[in-house]
């Protein structure tokens, strides 16, 4: 036996670093986040879902009954792309809702949407070339795509979404982009839904140009006014769509589930980039997703959902109406889980000291832009905050933008 | 409403991958795992843990428990770095059972040991720089650090572990590795040991040169005979070492968790990768885990899957010694799950063939050198199969010894 051993260290290892260790910072949502973790703060800052919307007892008893019949296989190493019966269950659900025809082995599960957002980034773009998105865009994907070095070329929107005449500008510009990045559905951070002919003429242009739509649709399933707009991918005639999906605003986030859509040759690149990355998502999750979906519950559950954040929605709108100054501008989502505020003439970065002096959060508008040069908006999430809350931090919000913008 | 939808399509898009995702290729590991994966076929190709290790009862009630105390935290969003009270308990047993000494935020859970791996390459080394290994080393690792274009310099290993004059002399030829990589206890695919005095000159050579070590230990508390050795990280004086563990084999893998144990700075790298890679790993995993290690499941666990694999690697040992040729060696794990065969002369690629005409399987040894260039050996597993299907395969695989080569 080898008798008193000298105590383990853990000394910096700083100048050590690659140089993409060196170039990745916090990102601006993340660190703010950090500040506005404490109790008497109302955070409109987070992209959380509200717990009440969690399945709490279906997830008991489909785990229960999961690890009774399937136990051994639930708690094993699972395939790659993910538990079979869940994607055989998707893919049915895919054509009956959303009228996309896949077949199961062109599905793989991934840890969370991100890891999808990262990977396909890997897949599909060298380093140092480029990708379209919107402008603003979802923080995530910039720092996926940022952490393999590709750049983002963001296009403005209006209320139908990413206008199609300044995307013809963008492509004659950077004419050959890996892919396009959209969310169509209650985007983040503007809630704004792309039109279904914006869709049509996004589809156009892609199949003009032979390019690939990446359509990232978290919130599709949850829309609380409106008709419903087809997805890109179920008009997509060429094949040029690939589609993420995602778990974790219908079921819950701390599963990390997500998946992708695409060709068997997308689906195989993903499934060797995933083998290096995490070998396989959790297949405890996968099987209690599995149960969700094949069982009905999610179909039950997602009205409640909606039902709840749609009154969310509609009490945070009212109190913008009764609190705000007049000049200030806001968007009325949908669906989703964001409002997008904007002041002309602010800057929302500065706001934010003042904003936290009067104890109330929200995410910067500049960090949803790829290159951080728009300073007049801010996202505020509606789903997480109590009732109460969401009308004493308008309330808040309000004084923050009267006194100091 | 819109109708008479389109049908969505999903066309190969193989002219537009990245030159990444050109070079990746499935590995040789998960294709031939793909051709045993049928019911008559005695694999002892897989790294599967037995499912009788898995600890049911105490998953159910720890899930059962969980969900009621903290159902809506556990299926939330998590930390980036992980459940804190599941650092802390980590932080807590390291200390206890491995006398390593670190604090909750100098721990990380990741995705699995596989994101560790991935996530390490990717602050420690640029693309084209190289990093020395064992040879052979885990196939897992040269996936994940080929994904990232990090080449690996292997450097020869005896029945104490790697061979400290050989590293020298690599060293000499390569001076600057951004790490060192190593798995000192029943190391994969070997099942050898490294001796507490190769340890110790390790790590000089690490204070010599200046060198990050990286010790992975997945299997450190499965040891079956022997004397317990300590961990690099226990010994290391001056902090070069991140230490890599895993739930996957004293849990299960089911819930892909693993952890990093390491230097704030390098924590916080790893924070920030992650946070592109995936956000956070499962918090339900998260939870559950926390529960087998506060609750003492996890120390009461461990001895009965020592206990299991002791019996199947000797009834393994005992039948090599009655059935294989006596020109064939094989190494004699103190634990793990591998043992490492070698028939001097053989080619192992060539003889797979052979052996999946005989309904027996393992996996090539060249898959575990990062060049491909030794064809003598052999990895099989022995926790997983049967104690028939041992005794039947060995048998199986020395018909195909015998006979082939």
């Amino acid at each position: 036996m080898v008798k008193f051993r000298p105590m383990a260290m853990n000394k910096p290892l700083n100048k050590k670093f690659s140089d993409l260790a060196e170039t990745m910072k916090p990102s601006a949502i993340r660190m703010l986040l950090r500040v506005t973790d404490t109790p008497d703060i109302i955070s409109f800052g987070g992209g959380l879902p509200n717990p009440d919307s969690f399945p709490l007892d279906e997830v008991r008893e489909i785990f229960e009954e999961q690890l009774k019949i399937n136990g051994k296989r639930m708690l094993q190493y699972g395939a790659t792309e993910g538990l079979k019966t869940l994607n055989i269950a998707l893919a049915k659900r895919m054509k009956e809702k959303e009228n996309i025809n896949c077949s199961p082995d062109e599905i793989i599960q991934t840890t969370g949407s991100q890891e999808a957002l990262y990977m396909l980034g890997k897949i599909f773009a060298n380093p140092g070339e480029y990708v379209i998105s919107e402008a603003p865009t979802y923080t995530g994907t910039i720092t996926a795509l940022r952490a393999s070095n590709i750049r983002m070329i963001g296009v403005p929107m209006d209320h139908d979404g990413m206008i199609m005449e300044k995307l013809r500008e963008t492509l004659k510009k950077y004419p050959n982009p890996r892919f396009i990045y959209v969310i169509p559905n209650f985007q983040n951070p503007t809630g704004i839904t792309m039109s279904y002919e914006r869709r049509k003429e996004l589809l156009e242009i892609a199949s003009e140009n032979d390019l690939i739509i990446l359509e990232d649709d978290p919130y599709g399933n949850l829309r609380f006014s409106g008709e419903h707009i087809p997805s890109l991918k179920s008009m997509d005639k060429e094949g040029n769509v690939v589609y993420l999906g995602t778990f974790s605003k219908v079921l819950a986030p701390g599963f990390r589930l997500g998946y992708v859509i695409a060709s068997k040759d997308v689906i195989e690149k993903l499934n060797l980039a995933k083998q290096a990355l995490d070998l396989a998502s959790s297949t405890i999750s996968e099987y209690i997703a599995e149960g969700y979906v094949t069982k009905g519950y999610m179909e039950r559950q997602i009205p409640k959902i909606v039902s709840l954040y749609r009154h969310k929605r509609d009490l945070m709108i009212e109190s913008f109406e009764k609190y705000f100054p007049e000049d200030v501008e806001f968007t009325r989502p949908n669906g989703g889980m964001f409002i997008w505020v904007t002041k002309k003439g602010a800057n929302t970065d500065k706001l934010f000291t003042k904003a936290m002096e009067m104890k109330v959060a929200y995410v910067i508008g500049s960090a949803f832009y790829p290159d951080e040069d728009n300073h007049e908006s801010m996202r505020l999430n509606f789903t997480y905050s109590s009732d109460e809350n969401i009308i004493e931090g308008v309330k808040r919000l309000s004084e923050v933008l009267k006194r100091y913008s």
